[in-house]
């Protein structure tokens, strides 16, 4: 007869695990227990913690809808979506720099034209964003798609709001490199803002003291066959919250100066309505493949 | 500059805790971060397994209802539940041993006379329960409600069916200790049954090519004032699968033999109607408090 208890369990259930034909599955649940095992002996998990961390997570997979994932916001609050984009993205060799994914990435971003503006109608201090995508010797790189998303003024996704199913999107788009690999379109500064602090990752945050904020940016996600999928943000120089970033998702290569202008036509020759800032930002490619993440939201009910 | 990257992020993300005023919280959440952060990195979890576990515990979340709670079964199925139950029971000191609450607790146990019927209905082979409830030394503890629950014929708990929200509760009851200690109750032979795998962590264990049964028992909470709250399965002498149950929730301590009987009365003094089985279990009570657990079903939708 085995006997579950402290000394014997924990290789009894790694055990249970031997006949997985999956042989990557096997492995990551057999760690998966150690590790869990050892957390649970190392801090001597009580009865009511335990109780308190089944209701935590059963109140964070309930909290997920179509357009939240409040399971990823965890997993970038705890720093673990930065790791993992860490481990699978050591070698860099000149490529742009990669970050978080996010919960605000909800796919089928619609193409725009070059130059479109994709705050029509939102309130904010007006810029151009240019940028170009290349391989690493900086060759451009033409008809590769590139999502961008990003909060409004006020902090707020548009999928995060009652206007995205009316409305459609807002502050998010998909521009098409032309044949020099540029693309350039008009939006407003992005700024700080709290994740989202109304549901679980919300109490801990709180119950942590630790801020909400994460630093103004914009996300992009680069996906050009024969590369690597890049998924990143640009920030903004100067943001207060570079330095503590409530997802840990800021790397220095990935600061951008903005530029305040007072030209009276944008880059694209068109005529700008007062000052307006400046973004420009290059991204550079590895080679390599894999699927570009599909957005990883709960089913709707 | 924090660089964000393998080398320096968990401490980032370890010390993003300073500041959490409850020590115990602060404890918890820091070693979590470490244990978390130790996985990914020694398994070098790749951007899809990492999307795949954000959709398991999504789905994970959204199975419970408020008569199923899928994340205690996937603390059972990884051991974790057990795990809990022996760090927090190390010196039983002759009490009685503890094994996990499992997901089929739902509160709320209907007080019913001594020798009732539990299973009123309810095809099976029929039992007598006899129990005695004392302190460390023998003693019989008076007034002390017991609540009982157990799978039917078919392997499943009343929680589990549509009649339990019409008819009420079935094979599950609480019973309060007489003057001498003791308990009895009528029911049917309980049978080993399959943890329900039509959920996220069915999909784990078919996966993992490991059998979801678990062997026959009788589930005990006896919660006495001045006492631990003792959270207990009673299981059967001769199950296929006392050496590889589910949810690796026996010990030998916990083996009841049951015995066939032909008398034509039951110990109470009442007629049997034919053969039967006599499962007789004294429950040792450790000093100490703390309140016993409240079913951790979801809210419901
Ligand atoms: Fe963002
Ligand atoms: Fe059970």
């Amino acid at each position: 007869m085995p006997q579950f208890d402290e000394t014997e369990l924990t290789e009894a259930v790694v055990a249970s695990f031997d006949d997985t034909p999956d042989p990557r599955l096997k492995h990551l649940m057999r760690e998966l227990v150690r590790s869990l095992h050892d957390y649970v002996r190392r801090t001597g998990l009580t009865f009511e913690e335990w109780q308190k961390t089944i209701d935590f997570l059963t109140r964070t997979g309930q909290k997920c809808t179509p357009s939240r994932q409040e399971f990823i916001l965890l997993s970038d609050v705890l720093g673990v979506s930065m790791l993992v984009d860490a481990v699978n993205h050591r070698e860099r060799g000149g490529a742009t720099e990669t970050t978080v994914l996010g919960p605000f990435y909800v796919g089928e971003h619609k193409p725009m034209p070059h130059g479109a503006d994709i705050a029509e109608g939102v309130e904010g201090e007006r810029m151009y964003v240019q940028s170009r995508v290349t391989d690493l010797s900086g060759n451009p790189l033409a008809g590769v798609p590139v999502d961008v998303w990003h909060a409004d003024d006020d902090g707020f996704y548009d999928s995060q709001k009652q206007s995205y199913a009316e409305e459609g999107p807002s502050l998010r788009a998909r521009f098409v490199t032309d044949g020099d690999g540029r693309i350039a379109f008009r939006t407003i500064l992005p700024c700080s803002y709290p994740i989202p602090i109304d549901g679980p990752v919300g109490e801990l945050i709180l119950a942590s003291q630790r801020h909400p904020m994460r630093p103004a940016h914009v996300h992009f996600l680069v996906d050009a066959p024969g590369y690597e999928p890049l998924i990143t943000h640009v920030f903004i120089e100067g943001d207060k919250y570079l330095e503590s970033d409530a997802v840990f998702g800021v790397k220095d290569d990935l600061i951008s100066t903005i530029e305040l202008r007072d030209d009276a036509v944008m880059p694209d020759g068109r005529a700008a309505s007062g000052p307006w800032h400046l973004m420009t930002y290059e991204f550079r490619l590895k080679p390599g493949r894999g699927a570009a993440p599909k957005p990883m939201m709960a089913a709707a009910e």
